[in-house]
């Protein structure tokens, strides 16, 4: 089993602390630095055991690291591993958990210095909840992680991101970053454009005036569950993954022009079938 | 408190067999005939003291009755309603629970004999099971009846109505059809278009090859569960509800197109006030 001596977790939240948790759990780490802004939620990882110490300063954290997990939101990885790829010693692996990929990868690894080396990640995995307190180490446990590696992408240290994420219970399918970020904007990006847009439909809707959300039922709210999402999240994963978001709200508008057509020629057969399609296919995810 | 001696109920399922249930519980009806056309779910309705008998003849099954519930299809009431307006008591109440109710209100309205009234409603309460099996006496606790009275409806008969709704446990706004055509389109028509709708897309989606689906989370499978809704039950609301259902599509595609070009420009502080918006919305109605 790949062992490393130290790790270091960039952002110790949900994310981050579940994947030091288990992966200390396993013994395929032997010590955890943390490192965030928020001394309350560092000081928190230790009293739980996911962190050995902390910094608020990355560069001091990653000295000497062998591996180290950047687990801030999407936006802000590039910033922080150009701040601390001057730090890293010989032979570090960086890797991340953010859910868009070509953004992050293309910022990355041009930042890199020889001898350390990049891999993209995102593990499909997460709760509602977020900071080292919600953090726990089955997070991953028969989950999936997406890791993106490109034609520059070092043949030993994508094998031994593979194996973090094995250990720490995922099956990893390996992605082209614009593939992946394809797929995440089909199964979760394009639903939270949908479900923001439905809300705010529905709560712009005044023609008989009254309050047209007071009469949402069980199947509108878990529907809109997604539409609770944070919205400083989800603006950032907007403008990092745009081009695959357009490209499937395009997609998805065509679909639901399709089904319009069908409802305003009342065609009872074509409506049946976009319907059993759907189901069927639904169904079989369940 | 209203009491009927004799409740018809045509269509012994779980909208049915559950009104039928609370309202012998509570004392409001005497007698509770079922009529249907699967013999075995009716049979069973009597082994479970939902009803005291049943029929598979609904004129023979109305005779004598003061109150009639039609739980069926909704693109079936009319028709129901046809069938046994020649043979209804005088001063019988008919009232039904589809989902839709201008096209059954201004069906059925006109179909009724001098002397006894129809009286539209529509209970916003359900689960995923159906049949007499799955009925049960709280299930409109607490949820809201909407009944739809017009110009021509019998005051008196309204007024019983919405007492019986209310001793079912239910608050009872009372709309006008058309206007409870656009609620109901907003918050469940509306959302079962854009979740179908959403699932084709992602499994017609092949630029990549491979199946999208199989990568989705649990975010996308809850958002997606109405989306396995029974496909001829969404055939009848599309066809009956056509004209709400196309305002509440082309409203939400103004929303969605907004934030496609929120989206496209990049703009970062439109993003997350359309995001921000929609989630204090829904989460007031958590």
């Amino acid at each position: 089993m790949v062992v490393f001596n130290r790790m270091a977790v960039i952002g110790v939240g949900l994310i981050g602390g579940s994947l030091a948790r288990i992966l200390r759990e396993k013994g395929a780490v032997k010590e955890v630095v943390g490192i965030g802004r928020g001394e309350e939620n560092l000081k928190r990882g230790v009293e739980l055991g996911v962190l050995d110490r902390y910094t608020t300063d990355a560069r001091e954290g990653v000295a000497g690291a062998d591996l180290v997990f950047v687990a801030t939101p999407v936006c802000s990885i590039p910033k922080v591993v150009a701040e601390i790829a001057p730090f890293l010693a010989p032979g570090c692996i960086v890797t991340d958990g953010g859910s868009v990929k070509e953004f992050v990868v293309e910022a990355c690894e041009p930042l890199m210095p020889e001898g350390t080396f990049f891999v993209g990640g995102h593990p499909i995995a997460g709760t509602e909840h977020s900071g080292v307190e919600a953090s726990f180490s089955t997070l991953y446990q028969g989950k999936r992680c997406i890791v993106t590696p490109t034609a520059k992408t070092n043949a030993a240290a994508l094998d031994k991101v593979v194996e973090l994420w094995k250990i720490a219970g995922s099956s990893v399918p390996l992605m082209d970053p614009v593939q992946h970020d394809r797929v995440v904007a089909a199964i979760s990006h394009l639903p939270h454009m949908v479900a923001y847009s439905l809300v705010n439909a529905v709560d712009g809707y005044d023609r008989f005036g009254g309050d047209l959300l007071s009469f949402s039922a069980g199947g509108f709210r878990d529907f809109t569950r997604i539409a609770s999402s944070d919205p400083v999240m989800w603006r950032d994963i907007a403008l990092t993954n745009r081009d695959a978001i357009l490209e499937m709200m395009d997609f998805f508008s065509g679909y639901l022009e399709t089904l319009r057509g069908l409802v305003a020629e009342g065609d009872g057969e074509g409506l049946r079938s976009f319907f059993l399609n759907s189901k069927e296919k639904r169904d079989a995810i369940l």
